[in-house]
C-alpha cells in the first residue's frame, strides 16, 4: 500500500462527474470503464495532494472502481451513492482522434446531482470545479470557506444556453480551464488573443486554455505562455486528457501551497503548472481510459516535465 | 540606402518562384502583387546573409518590384528576364485562415523555368530549393560546387506524382521543410513523431515540419525541438509565412556559418533557427503579401526572438 505523506492544509476538492465510459479509437474499443471528469481530474492531482472528490454514482458502481480511487489516495466521503445507475456516456473517435462523436449520453443519477460538500472538505483551500452546471459550480464555491484558489471547466453547452448563469459563476473564479473552440464561443472572437483578453475581463484572473495535441496557453492581464502538446508515439484514447490536464494544473499549485491572488506567485509557477497539467495529460491518452494510472509514478511524471524542458528550449 | 555588411563567404542561393499573386482573406483583397516562393524566402534570408535569387519572370514584372528586391541587398544576377507574362498565382482564405482555394493559376514563363546558376552564386555554401519540380532541384545542387548546407521544400503534388524523383533529391539534402499533412503523406504515418523516423531514414539528416499557426518542430536522429506558434492580435494575410520561415531557418544558419555535417552545430543552434523562421513568418503574417518587409528591421526580429524565449521559458 502506498503512503501518502500530503500536507492536509493544501487539501484539493474536485467537484463534477464520476461515470462509465464507452469508448471506441482506431486502437480498439473499451465497452464500459471507469470514466467522469470528477475520475480523472483526481487521478491526475493525486500525485501531487490530497484530493477529495464530491460526486454522485448509482447502485452499479463497482467496489474495484473505488478500489483504484483509495488506491490512489482519494478521499470519497463526498461520494454520494444513491439508488439507480451510474451515469453513463459513449462516443466514438475519429481517424486523427481530433474530433469525436457521441453516440449515448445516459445522465442517470447524475441527473439530479446536488453536490453536497461534507464539513470536513469544507475548509479545504483549493477548488476544481469540473464541467457541471454553472448554478450548481456556484452553490459548491458558496459551501466552502477559507479558500486559497478556486476555479473550473465549462462546456459549449454551458456558454450557449447559460451564458448569464456561467457569467455569474466565472466573476468569482481565480481561474477558467477550457479549450480554443469553447474560449471563441465564450468570448466572441476568432483570435485567442482577444479571446483571452474578453475573458479575463469577464473575472478570472487566470485563463488557460487547452489545445488537444498542439498544447496549451495561459494568460494573465500581463503576459502569457504557451506550451506545444507533447509529442506521442501513439495515442490510444484522449478520454480524460484535458481533465487529467486540470488536476495536474492545480494539483501543482495546491501542492506548492499557491495563492494565485498573492504577490508570491509569478508567472514561473503558473507555466510549471501548465507543464505538469501537459504532462498528467499526455500520460492519460498512453492507455484506454484511467488504465494508465494503475502504475504511473511520480518518478514518471517528473521525468516527462524535465523532458517538455529539453524540446521547448532554445 | 541601407548597407549590406555580410561575409560574402556566407551567402545563400534561393531558388523558386517570383511571382504575381492575386489574394482574399477575411481582411481584404489584392488583385496583383509582388509573391512567389523565391521572392517570400529571399526576402526574409536578406536580414541575416547575402542573398542570391535564381529564378525565372516575364517582361511584364515591374520595375518597383525588382527595386524592392535590390533594396534588401539581394543578388537578381540570377533572375532571368524573358519574354512572356510572369506566373500568377491567386487564391482565397477561409474564414479562420487555416485552408485556402486556388482560384487562378497560370504558370505562364514560369512553366519553362530551367534554372541556370550563374557562376558567381556557384561557391556559395549555402543552397535553399524552393518548392519547384523535384528533377529541377536536383539539377540545381549539381551545379553547386561547396556547398556546406543545402535543403529545401516541396509539396503534396511532386510527392503523391514524382515520388521516385522526389526521393533521389532529398536523399542529398541536409535538411527538409515541410508542413505537417506534406509529413504525413510522404511518410505514409499519421503519428508525426513516426513520420519524422521515416523520413530521416530517406536522407535529410535534419527535418523541420511547419504546422502553420501550431509553430514548427525540429527532428534529428537524437533529439527534437517543438516551437509553438507566435500569437497575432491579427493575421492580415498567411501568404509566404511557410517560405519566410524557411529564409529565416536558412538565413540564421548562414549567418553563423553553421555546417550542419559538422560536429560544431549542436541542437540549441538548430532550435534558435526554428525560432528565427517561425518570428520571420509571423512577421510576414502581419500585412499582405511582402508589405510588412518594406518597413521591418533586424532590432523588431531580435526583439521578437526575445519575445518567443520569454513566452516558452518556465
Amino acid at each position: 500500500m502506498t503512503r501518502f505523506l500530503y500536507n492536509q492544509e493544501m487539501s484539493l476538492v474536485v467537484v463534477g462527474s464520476v461515470a462509465y465510459d464507452g469508448v471506441e479509437t482506431p486502437h480498439g474499443r473499451v465497452e464500459r470503464m471507469l470514466g467522469g471528469a470528477a475520475t480523472y481530474i483526481a487521478l491526475s492531482s493525486s500525485y501531487f495532494t490530497i484530493t477529495r472528490i464530491v460526486a454522485v454514482v448509482g447502485d452499479d458502481f463497482a467496489d474495484e472502481d473505488t478500489r483504484l480511487l483509495e488506491s490512489r489516495g482519494i478521499d470519497l466521503e463526498g461520494l454520494e451513492r444513491v439508488p439507480g445507475k451510474t451515469f453513463f456516456w459513449a462516443g466514438k473517435y475519429s481517424d486523427d482522434m481530433n474530433d469525436r462523436e457521441t453516440l449515448q449520453t445516459d445522465l442517470n443519477v447524475f441527473a439530479d446531482f446536488d453536490p453536497k460538500i461534507p464539513p470536513s472538505y469544507r475548509s479545504s483551500p483549493y477548488l476544481l470545479l469540473g464541467n457541471i452546471q454553472p448554478a450548481l459550480q456556484r452553490s459548491v464555491r458558496a459551501q466552502m470557506n477559507g479558500l486559497r484558489l478556486a476555479g473550473g471547466d465549462t462546456m459549449n453547452y454551458w456558454i450557449r444556453d447559460f451564458r448569464d448563469d456561467l457569467a455569474a459563476t466565472i466573476r468569482e473564479w481565480d481561474f477558467l480551464l477550457i479549450n480554443d473552440s469553447e474560449a471563441r464561443l465564450l468570448s466572441g472572437h476568432e483570435n485567442l488573443r482577444k479571446a483571452a483578453n474578453a475573458i479575463l475581463d469577464m473575472g478570472p484572473h487566470t485563463l488557460v486554455i487547452k489545445r488537444g495535441e498542439y498544447g496549451a496557453m495561459l494568460f494573465r492581464r500581463d503576459s502569457y505562455f504557451i506550451v506545444p502538446g507533447y509529442l506521442l508515439e501513439d495515442v490510444f484514447d484522449p478520454t480524460g486528457a484535458g481533465d487529467c490536464f486540470a488536476g495536474g494544473f492545480i494539483g501543482y499549485l495546491a501542492e506548492k501551497g499557491f495563492d494565485l491572488e498573492g504577490d508570491h506567485i509569478g508567472r514561473g509557477e503558473l507555466s510549471r503548472a501548465v507543464i505538469y497539467g501537459s504532462v498528467m495529460g499526455s500520460f492519460c491518452c498512453e492507455r484506454f481510459g484511467v488504465e494508465r494510472f494503475r502504475s504511473l509514478t511520480r518518478d514518471e511524471i517528473d521525468a516527462r516535465f524535465e523532458e517538455f524542458r529539453r524540446f521547448t528550449s532554445f
